[in-house]
């Protein structure tokens, strides 16, 4: 079916103050983008086929820009420590486990079905350094038709020997071989450069790693400024940086040419933000996650307002879930603390803001993603929420804030990824 | 059933840094009350029947210490403003409601529901100014079992005339009426006395509130110090208090004799947390509504470390969601931020220190309840983790943090109250 309507309580943000609630409307898909939403269906469109919905809420498909699929096996433990050494304790020992195909298997199945069943229909996501079991994992984001971004892990220092790459040599020929193996090789799932973060890949490894992102166009992932201990080691590594971001900036793995995701930035300086702004830098802000490897609150109300490129992330397992809905919720409460608690002059993300940042704010990195403008692809998300009863009245938009706080994978009735309904 | 034995994986609080785990264990439970946790039965109890739950966990029921039933149609919306107006603007309407039994007894039917299928077994509850709806809401909650503490709101100051007393004789009078209806109307179910806040009951309120604790020995519960606007209302209202906490000393309703339960607690001062400590108040900390109305984060770890009595609580619906379980992820996660935000002087909550908070701390408030150490009354969850797939072997310490993190009500699989079992 390429052409055809989705019926239902359709929502969308305008911008980011604006969420647009049509009742009872027809969303047109047409050979998987948006034909538009009206509330009477226009003549060209009357003879197309109809998915009635009812009166469940459909809304754009939201965009994950930062998780860690070997990480998903163990969300929800290990709460206890900081960044670095809740990488050491818990993370790299994990990671190091998917060198077993068997395991990676059960392990990155279990994260695919979840996915599925969640209103996620973009993301960016980290795999390990093992290059089958990143292959695995691609073939399992496309076997539930999500569209990702997916990056086999590079690290040559500060990393323990079990997880360690042979060489830097032996990482970069590794990672153009599964460039060539993977870029053309599913509809879905496409590779994206991934440094780690700078503690962990020496100069020479993102040398190289920007010479593969110009060879074959590729974009780039990685992690910005997350916690204080983290930059003052980048401060050692590269004495040279100006800050954090220069330390990818040097190697041109910080936007302009190259597109880029960089999950975090609680702690960015004047400098970084600026350069982020200039080039178009993706913010990935993970709000659970800061929270729960005590971090800290990203000042994602101040990017939104400055005009960057900011979406929201789950970072699975920093974050315990997979759940956008919860990343929304996150964002909102956090955004609260860091108004009450760092800085009154930012005022807290309202819920539109928040939508918003989980839908086109995330969807811009994978091009026309996260509304349902004519002209954008398809993603769609379709909510029932009659089982979370309540006695009164609600407009479409307090149903929608209700989902994000109350909502799990049983609402989730329905989703398509660019027009292909995919549960 | 009075005598019998539940086998299971047990878990439960010898202190609050240990959490002990039983695995293939038996909890004996002798007429509502345990009789200890035995890997081997011993002899006498060798004929009592067995409710075998194999590997699923079980655990203390949980102590919820704040919440409010006529909110809880409300929850997960309205979440965009501080306390004081969020109280004007969804409260207040939503609690006037309440007048109408059809409506109350639709809300508090959904209510209790959600109730027994959490892993709450005890509440302290607030209803409204309304006795006749109020009692509904204790019918419901001695319906489903759980124990419960429930209270006849009483406001007869700076509260809209939809909703406000007649008098303040009045509402004395009401709640007089109410206390002898109800004190030994139920099994599970007592009234406890509820001024709402001092910014909503007048000097003579609490004078006359004192004489009905007194005369019909009962607890209070109220809210303190939750924020910041709400504390330079009550120095303006009470000038001759040295603190909040002071406002409600002066008429005996703040420990000592008279029982006491004070929500939040976030900006206590010395003197406040002096006296709380002297007379045994219990604090309900509420992370998430605490985040929710943007009124900060109370410092809980300190109040556990210097021995004051405090539990965990939902606050419905300040807070989202009536699950003690996302309490105890949201109290950690409080923590953390607190530390790295407003005081690095004292440490996280760690998970272990939660779980204890939300069963052992808050249920000291309504007696031997909280452990399964002998003697504790018999409250039990019984949760089936199976569903939360994972690739690895957990212990049971890891299963539980878990579940904390990631379950909802369909792994609440079973739960007793004072060895009655009531899912």
């Amino acid at each position: 079916m390429k052409d055809f309507i989705i019926k239902g309580h359709i929502l969308y943000s305008l911008d980011p103050n604006t969420i647009k609630s049509c009742p009872d409307s027809c969303l047109v898909c047409l050979d998987g983008v948006s034909g538009g939403v009206f509330s009477q269906l226009p003549e060209q469109y009357r003879d197309l086929p109809v998915v009635d919905f009812g009166d469940k809420l459909v809304f754009p498909g939201m965009s994950d820009l930062h998780m860690h699929a070997p990480q998903f096996s163990f969300r929800g433990l290990g709460m206890d420590l900081e960044l670095l050494e809740w990488l050491s304790t818990y993370t790299f020992p994990e990671e190091a486990k998917y060198q077993d195909l068997a395991y990676a298997e059960r392990a990155y199945h279990s994260y695919a079905d979840h996915l599925k069943h969640s209103a996620t229909t973009r993301a960016s996501v980290f795999a390990t350094v093992h290059v089958p079991a990143t292959e695995l994992l691609m073939d399992e984001l496309e076997r539930v038709g999500l569209k990702t971004y997916v990056g086999k892990v590079n690290m040559d220092r500060n990393t323990p020997a079990y997880l360690a790459e042979k060489s830097t040599a032996q990482s970069l020929a590794d990672t153009e071989a599964w460039l060539c193996e993977t870029k053309d090789k599913y509809e879905h799932t496409k590779p994206i450069l991934t440094p780690r973060f700078t503690p962990t890949c020496s100069d020479e490894l993102m040398e190289g790693l920007q010479l593969l992102a110009e060879k074959y166009d590729v974009p780039v992932q990685s992690h910005l400024s997350e916690s204080l201990a983290e930059i003052e080691l980048v401060k050692k590594l590269c004495p040279w940086a100006k800050n954090y971001g220069d330390a990818y900036d040097r190697f041109g793995l910080f936007g302009g040419k190259t597109k880029c995701i960089m999950a975090h930035c609680v702690y960015s300086d004047e400098a970084e933000v600026a350069r982020m702004k200039e080039n178009g830098v993706f913010i990935a802000h993970s709000p659970e996650s800061n929270m729960n490897v005590i971090a800290g609150i990203a000042p994602a109300k101040r990017y939104l307002e400055e005009g960057l490129n900011i979406g929201l992330a789950t970072d699975v397992a920093g974050g315990s879930h997979e759940s956008m809905l919860r990343a929304i919720m996150h964002a909102v409460q956090a955004s609260k603390l860091r108004w009450r608690l760092v800085d009154d002059s930012v005022s807290p993300l309202s819920f539109q803001e928040a939508f918003y940042l989980a839908t086109v704010g995330g969807g811009r990195f994978f091009g026309k993603v996260g509304s349902f403008e004519e002209g954008y692809d398809l993603d769609a998300v379709v909510l029932e929420d009659s089982g979370l009863d309540h006695p009164q009245e609600l407009t479409a938009l307090q149903r929608l804030e209700r989902a994000v706080y109350l909502s799990d994978d049983r609402h989730i009735f329905a989703k398509f990824v660019r027009g292909k309904r995919v549960l």
